[in-house]
């Protein structure tokens, strides 16, 4: 698809600083745009990039539009038009709908109009497939499980049982959903299974990342809101709700029945210990744990910086040496009858 | 199933405080229980939830009977009695016995009576299937390995080469056993590939958690003992050796040839660097990285908790003044005379 | 096969101390070898089972040959001359080329001579797997992927599209390469999807382990240089390049745009925020994340050693007293007239 800068202005509500007859016709990285491509500058650290791209036109902040060499499509949040303009340059290969001969359908499932059931599909008793859904190759979508309509599941995808999945979703390679919560009583013989009979519901405009996991409830179900963005090997444990909007970077792990407020974001491989609250608003940095309910919007972290090894073993040995200095301080303060 | 408060008293030995004729159909957790359930009180977080349950009967510690506003099964240890209850209330659908027509079987292979194989699975050159073994679809049995008698491999499990599962095990999606441990000797020419040779041999009634991984031994086996219970996405390295009825939390990773003793508890994202050896009975907490040996039994931990982000870099920023704080200290010692 | 103590003298270049006509048959453990078994001490941990060896010889360092009870082959660097004997001793099993049966491969797709395609394995459009490769069960070789020759996917591994993997590359179960990367802009209504437009490019000799995702890039491609090793579970987002010969343990997370330098290696459960450089030859410690840029070789490091709980929770607490102390040294600093 080709597009000029003026009908891209227009389409997107962008002051244009430059040309609008320049026609642009794919997106590009700053470092290698040509004189076809549009690209954005969102991250300054990328700024002398932006200095010396080659780009026919790049979209960007108003305060940052006279750094640009090339034409500007002026926007307030440039990476939003950058998605939306990628978007429509470079549209999702559709698909014909049909079903695989290697396919493995039961006569009990209830498959839609427009479906694509791919290579090795198994598609379980009582699964419901809804309109236009996409089930990729190797895909299982097990028993009593459904899938809502336009939703992908991309190949590999596992859904156990009784998971529910809504509209638009798309789900990625290797994902889990629906097995067994970690449910374990202790007794003189050793560990007790704890039966897991709850499900998975999953609202609409849902991604799931590859090798993902999300447990169904020991219970009552496992809930993922609307508009929820799971990254690479997350972990949602047994009856944890996560609200709408929320997004998890890869690796973040969240222990059972803790309850996730509504456009929270986790930083990566980090995440929550179990049975808390975390309230809407809270974003959460790499590699930091919540183990306390948040009741306050806000920013929470709890890492450190790698540092060059001998400086940090010597902070450490500082840092495991506090009880003897509060000690010492502390003599002092009785010497000079400060306390 | 329907069984009455007086029933389930006798037949599991717990004191009934309430009708033993009341009839319960279903577990349920206190918030969503209704007068035919019967749920059970064992985290103090929930005391509200208790207070206003609509359950039929609640099992109980002793001292929290009290609160209950229904009948109430008295037990030491409610979690028990509940996973009890709920496996006689709810018991796992059996499966019918056989091949599916898409499923690849080599010539070679042994199958037990009472097995079934789902559609998709590979059961390789020389494997072993005993009796009563459900093998889901798409799971893979590669050469040499066995799978013991009532265990069950969900679906798209994979079990590389050289895997011994005892009996009454219980593998979910997406797990992984048996492929090559991480051996690689430095040479001038870049990595060399040591060759990974040994297998991995797990006991009976272990349960591994979707997506984790279990690596074969670089020359002896991997070993995982009777009883252990592995959450999602665990990584269990070459050679090591986890002792029985351990149990690891989602995302705990051990390190190649470490040995861990009977009854550890890890609680997830932690775990254990390689060649150490852990002592029967060690919890780990959240987040934690076992670096020495342990020879004592007890709780260890090194997490800290997020806090608020500006508390905790001014937090940080004291840490890393600390040496100036400890040369402050001493040149008031010097001063005072005091050392 | 069947070796004597001079003939691996010979071939491996090494100071044989000991009768030369010894033969060997296998490699073992220092625990577990016999008098048919070769085995080597690189780990200092091992020393008692170094004298107590039964093994025929042992591969040690020089200053270590006196503790070894039976004969030794002296060298540098004895791990990589055990990989090697290993590796003579105890080599691959070879593959018979063909396609299976159930393997579903597009009439687009160029398949090579010598190539192995397993059960249920499927060939998408446009894919090209060069000459004897292996491609095993229930592998997924997506759009225009391409594996290079002697490439080993063992199985259930997915190559979504646009990933090009090269020689002798040896790729576990459940590897996902190829799937999107995690790229949302904000709007009022929620994320908007950033298209991910980008390939895979992964270099000659790469191994990658049981678990482990790579993204394709946002726009330009994501791309692992030649000989790297990826242990399992490690996540890789897009646009990350990763220098030759660089080593990830287990469970490493490189957060999107961030490129690391050759010969890094990365200690497992750690890893990268995003848009760092990294250069050459730095190492990381378990558990530790870089979130600034480094520019000097060296090891780096932020992890805690776990202690027991209660010695642990004692230092936390004197860890957040750092204020007040701080405050209490400034107070007796003033009050000496010392500062």
């Amino acid at each position: 698809m080709r597009l000029s800068l003026g009908e891209l202005a227009t389409r997107f509500g962008c002051e244009l600083i430059g040309d609008p007859s320049i026609v642009i016709d794919r997106v590009a990285t700053l470092a290698n745009a040509d004189a076809k491509s549009l690209s954005f500058f969102a991250n300054r650290i990328y700024r002398e990039q932006l200095r010396s791209t080659g780009a026919a036109a790049v979209i960007s902040r108003p305060a940052d539009a006279e750094d640009c060499p090339a034409a500007v499509l002026v926007a307030a949040n440039p990476y939003l038009v950058y998605a939306r303009v990628a978007t429509l340059l470079h549209p999702q290969p559709g698909f014909a709908a049909g079903t695989h001969a290697t396919a493995v359908v039961s006569p009990s499932a209830r498959i839609a109009k427009g479906v694509y059931l791919g290579p090795h599909a198994v598609i379980a008793d009582g699964a419901v497939i809804a309109k236009n859904a996409y089930i990729g190759p190797n895909c299982i979508v097990g028993e009593r499980c459904s899938v809502g309509p336009d939703t992908h599941l991309i190949a590999a995808v596992t859904l156990v049982q009784d998971v529910q999945i809504g509209a638009r979703g798309l789900v990625h390679p290797g994902v889990i959903i629906g097995s067994d919560g970690f449910g374990h009583a202790t007794s003189d013989e050793g560990w007790v299974k704890v039966p897991q009979l709850g499900g998975v519901r999953i609202g609409d405009d849902v991604e799931v990342g590859s090798g993902t996991t999300i447990d169904r409830g020991a219970v009552d179900d496992t809930v993922i809101g609307n508009g929820v963005k799971l990254d690479n090997q997350i972990q949602i444990a047994h009856n944890v709700i996560v609200g709408e909007h929320t997004a998890m970077a890869a690796m973040t792990g969240i222990a059972g029945s803790t309850v996730i407020g509504k456009r929270c974001m986790f930083g990566g491989n980090g995440g929550a210990t179990g049975h808390l609250t975390i309230c809407d608003d809270v974003a959460v940095g790499a590699c930091s744990l919540l183990t306390k309910n948040i009741t306050s919007p806000g920013f929470y972290t709890n890492s450190f910086v790698a540092e060059d090894d001998k400086t940090w073993k010597r902070q450490v040995a500082r840092f495991r040496r506090l009880g003897d200095l509060a000690a010492r301080v502390k003599k002092l303060e009785k010497a000079s009858g400060n306390k």
